[in-house]
C-alpha cells in the first residue's frame, strides 16, 4: 500500500495509524447480540519499536492503534452494539499500563506524541458515550495499574475483581517519578469525584486499592467475587445496552481500507492530499470537496457507505494528522487549504443536520468531531489560507476556524461561508464550537455570524464578521504570506506548543481540555526533567536495581 | 532584625519579602485625595540579585516585593484611597517587563518562584478590585512589553499613550523563546477577551501593537494623545474611586513592622513558627490561636490594628511562606500544626463574619484569603497533623482543607471545628472553597457539614464527614506519620509538583487558576528546554549577538 518515503523517516519507522481486524496482534473482538468485548490480550514480542517486550499485559502506541480501531469497526461496522466490555484475556492481569521500558527508551518527542493519541482514543470512548449510545464497562478481571486504571476510567462503568490480590493502582508517581498523564489525575478528580486526599493517598501507593476501600473511595463502581464476575459484567452490559438507542437491527457499513500513496512528496489520498516541504519545514494540506452534493435519503447513505464525502474525508484526514504529527516532527507548520465547490459542502451540512438523528450520521458527525479535534491539541503552528477556487465553508470552514490564523486573499473571487455544522456537532474538546471560542460566547457576536448562514462571505465581509485575519490584496498576498510562514518557522518550537496550547483554548474548560492543558503540560515538564529521564532518573532506572537519584530541589 | 540563618542558605542569600516605603527604591508612592499613584522608577544598579542591570524599567524580585508592599500599604494605612494608578516614572517607557539577563542568570526554581509570587501580586490586584473596591488603572505613558504588558493586563483599565512610538506588546515568544507566562496569554483570552487569531499575531510580533490597532483588538481600553494623557488618567482614576465603596473618611491602619527571628532552628513570629529540618527535610508550621476572643466592636479592631490576630497571624503565615518556597527548597514537605483554643478562632470568626462589611475587616478578610491561596499554589507536599491541644478550627481549619492529607489521631481530646468563614470569604484561585473544592460542590455533602458549624468535632465525627484523611490511634500514631513523612519524602520531588497542581485543583477553574495551571505548567516546561536555556537558547544568547539554535523538532 505504501510507497517510498518522505525524509527525514526511513519506510521502516513510518508510523502507521491504518489497521484492520484481521492484523491485530493485541486485542480479541467478539460479539454477542448488543454486547461486543474487547479482550486485551497483548504479544510480548510485538512491540511497534524493538527494544522491550510488553509483558503482563503492558501497551505501546501499536496496542493503543489496534484498540482505536476496533472501535472505529464497532461503531461503523456493528451498529447493533450498544455496549462494549473492556477487558483481559491473560489471567490475573487486566491492564499493567504503558510500557515503561519503552517509556524509557523513548525520545520526547515520542511519548508525548504516544500520549496524545491515548487520551484521543479514551476522550473519543467518552465522546461515543455522550453523543453516541456506545456505553463502556471495564471489567478488571485482574491487576489493573497505572494507564490499564486510566483505561478503565475512560468507562463509564469500572467492575473489580474482589480476588484478594487485584488491586487498581497509579504507581507512576512512587515508581516511577512521572505523572499518570493520560487522563488519570483528571479523571480522579473530574469524573469519578474522589475526594482530593483520598486521591494523593491512592497515587502515591504503589499497590494500590483493592476491594471494598476501592469501592467506597470512588475508585471502581463495583468490586465482585470471581465466581460472580463474568455474570455481574454480563448483566450491567446489558443494562447499558438497554439504555442506549442505538438501533439493534441495523446494517453497519464497512470501513474499507483507506486508499493512500506516500510518497518523497507527500501524503496522497482522495479528498485529502498533503504536500511535504522539508526544506521550508511546512506541511500543506489541501481537502477537496465532494464533486456533487451526494446522497441525501440514508439509503442513499448506507450504499455509499466508507465514501461518503464527509466519512471518507474525516477518515483520510485522520490518518494524515496523525502521520504528520509522529512522522514528520520537523514539519512545524501546517497550512490548510481547500479546493472545489463550496455549494457541495454545504449541501453535505444540510444533510448532516436533517438527518443526524440516524446512527450513520450522527457516526459521522462524530468522526468529524473528533478528527477536527484532533487539530486544536496538535502541537504544530496552523495557517489557512483563503484564495480564490479554495471552499472554506460549513464543516471545512472549521478547518479555518481551528488555525492559528487565516489569510484571505481581498479578491471578491473569493468566498468563505458558514453552516449550521459550525454551530454545533463539531465542537472542540472544551465543549465550545470554534466560532464560540472565536468570539469568547459573545452571543451578539454569534447572533451576526447566524445571520449569514448559507451566504458567500467576500474578503470584506469575512474581515468584518471576525471569521479571517488578515485580507491581504493580490499585490501584498505573496510577501505577505511568504513572511509569514518564514518568520514563524524561525520562532521556538516549544515556545510555539505553548502559546498556541494556551490561546486555542481559552476561558471555557473541560475534563477534556484540561486533560490536554493542566495535566500534559505538567507531564511535559516532568519527562524533560532530570529527575525522571537523566541517567539517575526514576524512569531510566526503572527495573535496574540501581535506585533512582533525585534533586531534592522543589520547583 | 534578622538574625543568623538556617543552612542551606547563607544569610547574604536569604530573600527578604519585608520591606516598607521608606526603604522603596524602585516606586514612587503619592496619594491625592481617593487617587493613589505608583510610579515606576526603577533603579538600574539596585537589583535584588548581582550581574544585571535593571534598565528601562525592567524588573526582578526586588521589584515586584515593594510593588506588593506598597499595595499592602494602600489597602491598610489608606483606606480613602479607591482608585491606584500604575505608572512610569522614567521618559519614554513604562516598564519593559521582566529583566532578561536576569532571567538568563536564573536558576529554574528562582524563575518559577519569581513568576509565582508576580503571579499572586497581580491577582492580588484583581482579588481586591472585586472584592474590595480598589480599582487600578495602568497609564502606559511610554513602552509598555512583556511582563510590563502583563501588569498592565493586571489592572481593571489601561490607557495607551499616542504618540506615534509607544506600543504594548508581548515579545517573549518571538525574542527570548518563552512565553508570556506572567498571566499574559490567559489574560489576553479570559480577562480582555481577544480574539485568538489576533492575539497569536500580536504575541508574534515582537514591536507589538500601538495606536487605534491596539484599541481595536481590545489589547487596551483608550489610545490617548499625549498633551490629554494625564488629564484622562485622572478623569478615569476619578470616575474608578466615585464607584468605589472605600470609606472617603476613614483612618487607616498601620503595618507595623513583623517582629520575627530567624535562627537555625526556623522563624519566629507572634502566632507562627517555623521549624526547619534539614535533615528530614521538612518546614514544620506551628500557627498559635488568640489568647481570647479578641475585639469586638470596629473601635476595638482599629485599635488593636495591625495586632488584632487575624491581621497580624496571616501577615506572618504570609511572610513564612514566602520565605520558606524561595529560602528552602529542599525542605520538601510542609507540616501545618496548630496551638490553642480553638473556640477563640470561632470567636474571630464570629466577629470577621458580623463585621465583613467593614473596610477594616473587609481587607483583613481579603488578606487571609490572598494568603490561604498561596498555600494551594506552593509546590510543597503539605500535611496537617491534629492532635491533642490543636485548633484547626475555621479559619485555621483551612490550612488543613488546603493539605494534601489530614492525619488526626484518634483520641477523644482532640477536635476540629467549621466556622461560617469556611463557606465563603477564603476561596482558593479557582474560586471555589475549599470545602466546596474537597467535596466537588456536592449540595448534600455541603449541607450536611453546614449543620456541624460551631460544633467540636471528634476524630470519628471528622472523618465520617470526610474532613480528615486518616485517624489512627495513639498506638500506630508514631509510626504511620513517620512512615507518611518519609516515603512521600522519597518521591521524585517533580513527580510530586504535578500529582499536587492537579488534586489540588479539581474540575473547577477560574483565569486564576488557568494562570497556575495550564499557563505556568507550560512556561515551566519551555524553562526547562533547551531551546530556550541551553547554551545556545532563546534566553541565554539574548544581548549577546548571537543567534538562538533551536532544534526544530515539534513537541
Amino acid at each position: 500500500m505504501d510507497a517510498v518515503l518522505a525524509k527525514p523517516n526511513s519506510v521502516a519507522d513510518f508510523v502507521d495509524f491504518q489497521t484492520a481486524p484481521s492484523r491485530y496482534r493485541h486485542w480479541k473482538l467478539s460479539i454477542e447480540n448488543r454486547v461486543a468485548t474487547l479482550a486485551m490480550d497483548v504479544q510480548e514480542e510485538a512491540g511497534i519499536r524493538p527494544g522491550y517486550k510488553l509483558k503482563l499485559n503492558s501497551y505501546d502506541l501499536g496496542v493503543d492503534i489496534e484498540l482505536h480501531d476496533a472501535l472505529q469497526r464497532v461503531r461503523f461496522e456493528r451498529p447493533e452494539v450498544a455496549a462494549i466490555v473492556l477487558t483481559s484475556a491473560k489471567p490475573r492481569v487486566f491492564c499493567s499500563g504503558a510500557n515503561i521500558y519503552m517509556l524509557g527508551l523513548s525520545s520526547h518527542a515520542w511519548k508525548v506524541n504516544f500520549c496524545k493519541f491515548t487520551n484521543e482514543t479514551r476522550n473519543g470512548m467518552e465522546d461515543s458515550s455522550v453523543h453516541s449510545g456506545l456505553k463502556f464497562i471495564a471489567a478488571c478481571n485482574g491487576s489493573t495499574a497505572g494507564g490499564g486504571y486510566e483505561l478503565a476510567l475512560a468507562c463509564d462503568e469500572i467492575a473489580l475483581i474482589d480476588d484478594r490480590s487485584s488491586a487498581v493502582s497509579l504507581p507512576e508517581v512512587p515508581m516511577l517519578g512521572v505523572l499518570p498523564g493520560t487522563g488519570g489525575l483528571t479523571r480522579l478528580t473530574d469524573k469519578r469525584r474522589v475526594r482530593r486526599d483520598l486521591a494523593d493517598v491512592f497515587c502515591t501507593t504503589p499497590e494500590g486499592v483493592q476491594g471494598q476501600r476501592a469501592k467506597d473511595w470512588g475508585l471502581v463502581d463495583a468490586v465482585v467475587k470471581p465466581q460472580e464476575f463474568d455474570a455481574y459484567v454480563k448483566s450491567r452490559a446489558l443494562a447499558l445496552a438497554a439504555s442506549s438507542d442505538r438501533p439493534s437491527d441495523a446494517r453497519g457499513v464497512e470501513l474499507t481500507p483507506l486508499k493512500r500513496t506516500i510518497d518523497v512528496y507527500g501524503y496522497h489520498y482522495r479528498y485529502v492530499d498533503v504536500a511535504l516541504d522539508p526544506q521550508r519545514r511546512t506541511a500543506t494540506l489541501t481537502i477537496r470537496a465532494p464533486e456533487s452534493a451526494g446522497p441525501d435519503s440514508i439509503e442513499e447513505i448506507l450504499t455509499a457507505g466508507a465514501e461518503w464525502w464527509p466519512l471518507q474525508m474525516s477518515r483520510e484526514l485522520d490518518d494524515a494528522i496523525l502521520s504528520l504529527r509522529i512522522n514528520q516532527l520537523d514539519l512545524g507548520l501546517w497550512v490548510f487549504k481547500t479546493e472545489g465547490d463550496w455549494k457541495n459542502i454545504l449541501a453535505v451540512d444540510a444533510v448532516l443536520v436533517a438527518r443526524g438523528d440516524h446512527w450513520l450520521v450522527r457516526e459521522v458527525i462524530g468522526m468529524m468531531r473528533r478528527t477536527f479535534a484532533r487539530i486544536d491539541v496538535t502541537s504544530r503552528s496552523l495557517y489557512a489560507l483563503v484564495g480564490p477556487g479554495t471552499c472554506f465553508a460549513g464543516s471545512l470552514l472549521e478547518l479555518a476556524l481551528a488555525a492559528d490564523r487565516v489569510y484571505m486573499l481581498d479578491d471578491p473571487q473569493c468566498a468563505l461561508a458558514l453552516s449550521d455544522m459550525n454551530l454545533g456537532g463539531l465542537e472542540m474538546a472544551s465543549g465550545l464550537t470554534r466560532l464560540n471560542a472565536r468570539f469568547h460566547c459573545d452571543p451578539a457576536r454569534m447572533d451576526e455570524v447566524r445571520d449569514h448562514i448559507g451566504n458567500a462571505l467576500g474578503p470584506r465581509q469575512a474581515a468584518q464578521l471576525g471569521l479571517v485575519t488578515f485580507t491581504p490584496d493580490e499585490l501584498d498576498w505573496n510577501d505577505e504570506i511568504r513572511l509569514a510562514i518564514e518568520s514563524r518557522l524561525a520562532f521556538s518550537p516549544d515556545a510555539m506548543t505553548g502559546l498556541e496550547a494556551n490561546l486555542r483554548f481559552g476561558e471555557h474548560e473541560s475534563m477534556e481540555s484540561r486533560i490536554f492543558g493542566r495535566l500534559s503540560a505538567w507531564q511535559n515538564w516532568v519527562f524533560v526533567r532530570p529527575n525522571a529521564v537523566g541517567p539517575a532518573g526514576a524512569l531510566k532506572v526503572y527495573g535496574s536495581g540501581n535506585r533512582a537519584r533525585f534533586d531534592w530541589e522543589r520547583v
